[in-house]
């Protein structure tokens, strides 16, 4: 099972992934995009679904027509930011 | 354009629509689904991806693994619930 980065852990994978930021009070990775409109948005969207499921671990996002709200923590390691939760944002950064 | 329903074809309009409710406060319709799992509920946005395009009218979502939940309004009318929100609401509760 996956568990809690070590907040020096936590910066090193940080360093790696531009556009996330750690956010302390929700124990969670964040991004935000704007895309072009919905489609382009949607499409995003379709290939991180892709993604997570073959990760086994998932987004919490939100969409509104252009934008959408990435927020990345691990449910079973109690809402806590752990290398599944970098591997996601690393999968979402290979392609946007 | 869409102008804002009034209170009496809202309420003739949800009484068309199970499980959808209508939020004062955030002048939304607003319906929340749990699904089986992440690949069912991303499904089933995708369906709703499609039909929103086709109807030039996009809804705010937020998804957890297996919870979508839907808010419906009109930015374009000051976000007010307008005739586009039932129409979309419609859609998705053909096949949801």
């Amino acid at each position: 099972m996956a568990t809690e980065l070590t907040p020096q852990e936590r910066d090193a994978a940080l360093a790696r992934l531009p556009g996330w930021t750690f956010h302390q009070q929700e124990n969670s990775l964040q991004r935000a995009f704007e895309f072009a409109d919905f489609s382009e948005a949607f499409g995003v969207m379709t290939r991180i679904a892709i993604e997570a499921e073959k990760l086994g671990h998932h987004p919490e996002w939100r969409n509104v027509y252009n934008l959408l709200q990435i927020r990345l923590t691990t449910h079973d390691a109690g809402n806590a930011v752990t290398a599944l939760d970098v591997a996601l944002a690393e999968r979402i950064g290979s392609f946007v």
